[in-house]
């Protein structure tokens, strides 16, 4: 699919190795004056001065990760960028630099990889971040992404995952469970497009959640949001699993528990309504639907009325002594544990 | 193949992906002082206080960088840290942390991934550099690895590629072109296997140049021993893809020619002996023949008393101005321009 929609394809051996990463990297600029020297020697050289230094690296691969059939190269890079950056936010920490490792079938024409380091560019552009390295090499079956991001943080400020108390509050960013239902969206397209090449998909009515899916962004706002209110996170992580995922994340390594409110959670008004088109429960999404890169995490109890009207924030929940455990108060006042995966609301009670 | 060797086979799924992690993470230890937490946050936290990072990164791909029917996976563990550990050296800087991702077809027992990770973490303590991060995940087709390495160094200590001053002396630590004939004998042997799988290599023969190649080791001791005869390098780079096309490197980045002399290679006599068996000139091995994580490096004249007698290191040429090209001076004293890549002696003159 990817080889037949550019009427001109460039092969990338005739560029060459070295060719290829110049003619990739020509348009990133270094912006943090923490890179000292980028791409172009044996390594990169960074200085933080007197800032720790965060690392974070995933693995992207095609078929595992990603779907090239509704997602398109521009918006992968992007997002492959995005879903870095959340990590070192996720730290409440500041990203300043990547690296982009990208191995493609010989196959692939120049124009797709292009289409890819475009969104790459966009995404380090929009979020000032430097991409100061990266490896291009071919692959024996589609595409893969690395990616290691970098920031800094002041150590007073860093988050982790441990540090939650159990009489504090738990706070998320944003709205969830709209990533994971854009795609729902995206693969039924992709089932009727199957079946007839010529549907054209009316996307209008799923928009938000179709962009909350392709094109999430990182919450490097964040930082600055509770640094303004002078909230210190007692415990932080980012929304990739899943919203139960990661609270079990936060309680496990902090060895608390957690009551989580059904009826605090922040859905938005499309994500019910598609969801009542796909017959599928919203709180359910909204709980094990991942991808959403939101943050989540606990402050003091004391810190209530700095966070309480902010509408960048919403509290959905409190910690508690770990003997107490996991649960989900639903609604109907019913205590639901919570699992990990696969959590269904007709499994208990 | 890989997956009928060991007797009992264990599925990767039946540990979970942070199972699995676990596993495979659990003889990692931290020795270094920058490391303020390690794997299980989000990301990792260091601390380089006054000292510069250093950052480079690299995917390998299985059939486009390894081949597993003649690399042992325990060895591949070892190579992918050593490749990029020299990246670290190549700045005269000491490698300090590590991430590892690793992707790898369902397929692939946990047998396998064990064995991989038993020559990673033998590498890191042989090294002494901390695992911080990574990434485990399934693979479309075959085994992708991905590492980033970080560093430390002082401002001052720190070579570039394009400090090389016309005038410079070039100097290559232990000897080259081994890693590439070993290569050419596990490459013979394989095809020799695959008309009679009942054969029995004997490699006695050819064990130093196998071992560059299989098991080649980073150069970390270079730091140390440049810092004791008070050299600073002018600049450096490793010998990754041959030591032509690192000179070509050296020279364009710092814009001055080079006169290379075919009689001061240091070649080690097993490589002699087996080009010989093979009917290869074992200059152009020497000088084409990559993979040998050698440093390359020049230094200034004035330095020339401190190195000469050194059996670390090598004077295999010295430094021209930018005009005047880059050559091999041969035993004959023929000047021969170098070409980066396929270089061939019968070509000119």
């Amino acid at each position: 699919m990817i080889e037949d929609k550019t009427p001109q394809k460039t092969s990338i051996s005739q560029l060459g190795e070295f060719g290829l990463i110049d003619h990739l990297t020509q348009h990133f600029q270094i912006t943090q004056s923490s890179t000292l020297k980028g791409i172009g020697d044996d390594a990169a050289i960074l200085d933080f001065k007197d800032k720790k230094v965060v690392v974070s690296t995933d693995l992207l691969i095609e078929g595992v990760h990603f779907d090239l059939a509704y997602m398109p190269l521009k918006h992968l890079g992007y997002k492959a960028i995005v879903v870095n950056l959340s990590d070192i936010c996720a730290m409440n920490a500041k990203p300043t630099q990547i690296t982009v490792s990208v191995a493609v079938s010989n196959r692939f024409p120049l124009e797709a990889l292009e289409e890819l380091f475009e969104g790459i560019t966009l995404a380090a552009n929009h979020y000032k971040v430097d991409v100061i390295g990266g490896d291009t090499t071919s692959s024996q079956k589609g595409l893969i992404i690395s990616i290691t991001a970098i920031g800094a943080a002041d150590e007073n400020e860093i988050a982790y995952r441990d540090g939650a108390q159990s009489t504090d509050l738990l706070v998320v960013t944003g709205d969830i469970g709209s990533a994971y239902m854009g795609l729902q969206v995206l693969e039924r397209e992709k089932q009727v497009f199957l079946v007839n090449p010529n549907s054209q998909p009316d996307l209008d009515q799923y928009a938000y959640l179709v962009e909350r899916q392709l094109r999430p962004e990182a919450r490097t706002d964040v930082k600055t949001l509770l640094h303004a209110l002078e909230i210190k996170p007692t415990s932080m992580i980012d929304i990739s699993d899943g919203l139960s995922s990661e609270i079990m994340h936060l309680c496990k390594k902090s060895k608390v528990g957690c009551n989580l409110y059904e009826d605090k959670l922040p859905i938005d008004p499309q994500l019910i309504s598609v969801c009542e088109e796909f017959n599928i429960d919203s709180t359910t999404v909204a709980i094990n639907g991942g991808e959403d890169y939101e943050l989540l995490f606990t402050i003091s109890i004391n810190d209530f009325e700095k966070i309480k009207a902010n509408p960048n924030f919403t509290i959905i929940g409190h910690m508690t002594q770990e003997s107490e455990g996991i649960h989900l108060i639903t609604r109907a006042n019913t205590k639901i544990e919570l699992r990990a995966r696969g959590w269904n609301a007709l499994e208990e009670e």
